[in-house]
């Protein structure tokens, strides 16, 4: 997995975690926000190695899908970068515009 | 139902309807934004009166779990609300906060 998507996935995690089950999240957050192993974590869970892996791969299966119906990361984003842009160069008639798209 | 829980349901059926069922989203849309009574739903899908309140009833139920589990209406209002303080009265600070927080 690419850096940019490990990052990506720990965003989604934090979106979306509650929606997971117990041992999912606990799986997805050991690998994603502790940085533990796939080895790791079967020691501490005393499951094996492939095990950690199937599940993982799933969980990030599941937060893709969640983004991709709920979007509320990529809406985040949008209006992240709107107020970015704003701090930059503020005009009201934009401030404005981003509490329109948010009402 | 009170109008602003309505119109509450209406803004949740918007946020967490792609995780709906197609027949829960169907009837909730039916209710909640076009304004067809429980009669009305019941002669349009060939159910019964009683099918439909108990669907309805199940799906604001699914909406408010979905709001109580991710809580993303919340987050935007406070979000908004913060919009609209910095619209009346802008400080540069108070942008850089909001900034901070979606980061």
């Amino acid at each position: 997995m690419e850096l940019n998507e490990v990052i990506e996935m720990g965003i989604l995690l934090e979106y979306y975690k509650p929606l997971l089950s117990e041992k999912q999240k606990e799986y997805l957050i050991k690998y994603f926000d502790k940085d533990l192993s796939f080895t790791e974590i079967a020691e501490e869970n005393g499951i094996t190695r492939q095990a950690v892996h199937d599940n993982i791969k799933r969980g990030i299966k599941i937060l893709k899908t969640y983004e991709e119906k709920l979007g509320f990361y990529k809406k985040d984003r949008i209006i992240y970068k709107k107020l970015l842009n704003l701090r930059e160069n503020f005009e009201k008639d934009n401030l404005e515009k981003i509490i329109e798209e948010l009402n």
